[in-house]
């Protein structure tokens, strides 16, 4: 997928990794991409962007972080999005979600971790045993966090390979556990001061508040489109967007998804769609979906489906807060940033009754048809509040499906089947 | 199971229990009892107290727990040894164990609960959903912690059908995180005295933390004489006291256990073996045993082998340390409860590098010949931690088996052609 006119593999072989392998995930990433997003019509002429980048994402994108590196920045590879990249971003790093959406290695990883591990954990293992993730080899640090009992012990294995800061995050929204994560936060200034040397300021830590808090605010306009009918921009490519925010230069994704958000609007003027209206309107909600983790979407959408809405950590759980502004100081800046992500919804809390209220908001917000749950396989936390969830979700008349899946093809058919049949069952 | 002379359905009956199916309870776990316990040879006499206890486990025992709630008292059942029992004695409570260690009603857990939901939290959940357990029954309040991610969410379910508390146990040992776990103490103390409308006194607390010692002392002085070769009991009957000691009348169980102490010792003189000289020394170490789950112990002990330690929670964590008895106001007894159950080494910790090095000091300190490491199937914190286990169990010179299993007899012939070849392999 690397554009022709650069040549990229000797910045590929002095990151460490093994080019072979690497063009063979690179030629399978080309084609899943071809044949879940460039095979789709009516896309808005915005998401040339996307398909531009993600040409490069083992290409420009790293050229980038090279350069920023040699230019005295740190890049900070991430896994999750409890960690804020305000903080990152104020002390001269980049802020990059690792490489995680895909089966690789899982020969090597299963020497390591139980087969019966999530496909994310897996995948992040495999993609660092098995060379081929040009992120983590460029990262300076990785932060992780102790949101699943799975990578939090996995964490304890990829520390022996990569440099590796993990954050506590507390599992209840007490006043105590509240504390608890504003000192992890200040614990992760400490660190990434040492990794940049650079030291914090109210200054930095404001500009990157506005950043992202304009990054997000892109993405809420973005996203804000797809509760048109017909909708203006597919499930996949709403995705896409926030999978990409998790790792793109931060003023040029906001400036080129708002220029998107500015299409889509014009297109819901003109009563253009990216599917018919009347097209079955799908709320996704459960675990997260790195790329090129497309499959759930993929299948939704070829069956005429459409996913207005993703309630998921890349989904509303990334965008729907912002950072507060109002404060000066180093000290207010940070508690503003503390309060904001302990406010996501994520299955890591118990209670998490925030997350069943947000789920009930976007599908009335969306006017959606049906809900489906998404677990990853043994992702435990997403599989049991599928419980809760559903009960809501039918006490409000929302019809309701549940899946388990992984990375694997295996499946495909299966749930093609199952989802096909959920979508005509749907008014 | 239950004495003839008594007929306890009544009370049985009075406690909601489904009695047909509870009827096929008792009869499995005799079974069971009588083809693990009663088939051993050579026992120390002092096991006939457990024999009586095991009779009696949903018979006399659970009449007593009646008596004292008719008393005023209160019943809290937990599911981990992290719930500080000094605090639910101190406050006119009997702290049981709760029903965790069988096959029971999964067909109807698995509606609640995946299916790959570690066997312990499947079963407590089944003995609820099954009415089976008259612990739960006769429980005023359910005290849980956030050990791992299906407990943690599986309490959210539990708490529908019964009074529930759940503690934030942190996931790191650091300052702010014992904090944190101090505040949950303060919230627990809240939470008891409304249940059982007494209010908390120095008196009251050093008179619990002293009988609660000494419980632990008298396991450790069992505990100790499994160091002997011949070893004087079995690692089936050592097992078993522990599990007892979770529901058990501390006072009691205390005396007789010291007693079983004092006869092992007098065995050690004698040189009198539950297992002969020089068999092969095992120390079993990972996930909680719960009763009936006596598996591992027996297959290893059939094969010839014996269990000389459990660095388990229902083993050396549970009796290894004591609250230190300094302090005499309510505060510093407090301070001393907290230290002392956050020292516990369960792989919920990140890191846990603790937990290696107690596997070291008792492979060292009861000459063991290898190293078992037992893991729930399902169990992502102890499967995980296998790999660091395995890793320094290895570098230490001890021979090392990785073992993952559940509470299904379907594999017990594959684990004895695994656990045979072990030990034969053992030098």
């Amino acid at each position: 997928m690397s554009q022709e006119s650069v040549d990229y593999r000797p910045m590929w072989e002095q990151l460490g990794l093994d080019l072979e392998a690497h063009d063979a995930l690179l030629s399978a990433l080309a084609q899943m991409y071809e044949d879940a997003y460039l095979s789709q019509v009516n896309r808005p002429e915005g998401m040339a962007y996307f398909d531009f980048v993600m040409s490069e994402i083992h290409g420009l994108r790293i050229k980038e972080l090279q350069d920023h590196k040699a230019n005295g920045g740190s890049v900070i590879g991430t896994f999750c999005i409890y960690v804020p990249e305000e903080i990152i971003r104020a002390l001269g790093g980049i802020s990059v979600g690792l490489c995680a959406g895909a089966e690789w290695a899982y020969d090597e990883v299963e020497k390591y971790l139980p087969s019966n591990t999530c496909a994310l954990i897996k995948s992040f293992m495999g993609f660092k045993l098995g060379k081929v993730c040009p992120y983590v080899e460029s990262a300076d640090l990785v932060i992780g966090e102790t949101t699943c009992d799975g990578k939090k012990k996995a964490y304890e294995l990829f520390g022996e390979w990569a440099p590796m800061h993990v954050m506590e995050l507390p599992q209840t929204k007490s006043e105590e556990a509240r504390a608890l994560w504003r000192s992890e936060i200040d614990r992760l200034i400490a660190k990434l001061e040492d990794v940049s040397g650079r030291s914090l300021t109210a200054g930095d830590l404001k500009v990157a508040i506005a950043e992202v808090n304009a990054k997000r605010r892109a993405l809420q306009r973005l996203n804000a489109a797809r509760k048109a009918d017909p909708v203006p921009i597919s499930g996949k490519d709403g995705l896409l967007a926030t999978q990409v925010a998790l790792y793109d230069d931060v003023p040029r994704f906001t400036a080129t998804v708002e220029k998107i958000g500015e299409e889509l609007e014009a297109r819901i003027d003109a009563g253009e769609g990216a599917a018919p209206e009347g097209a079955k309107r799908v709320l996704l909600t459960g675990s997260p979906m790195s790329i090129p983790n497309w499959k759930v979407h993929d299948i939704v959408e070829k069956a005429g489906g459409v996913v207005v809405a993703e309630e998921m950590c890349i989904g509303s759980r990334y965008f729907d807060t912002l950072v507060p502004e109002e404060a000066e100081d180093v000290e207010g800046m940070l508690d503003a940033i503390a309060s904001k992500y302990m406010d996501i919804n994520c299955a890591c809390f118990t209670p998490n009754t925030g997350r069943v209220e947000d789920i009930l908001r976007l599908a009335n917000d969306f006017q959606v048809d049906g809900v489906i749950h998404y677990a990853l396989q043994f992702c435990s936390p997403y599989q049991i509040e599928a419980t809760g969830v559903k009960r809501a979700a039918q006490d409000a008349g929302l019809p309701f499906l549940s899946i388990g899946t992984d990375y694997s093809a295996g499946d495909v058919g299966q749930l093609q089947t199952r989802i096909e049949a959920f979508l005509e069952m749907l008014q």
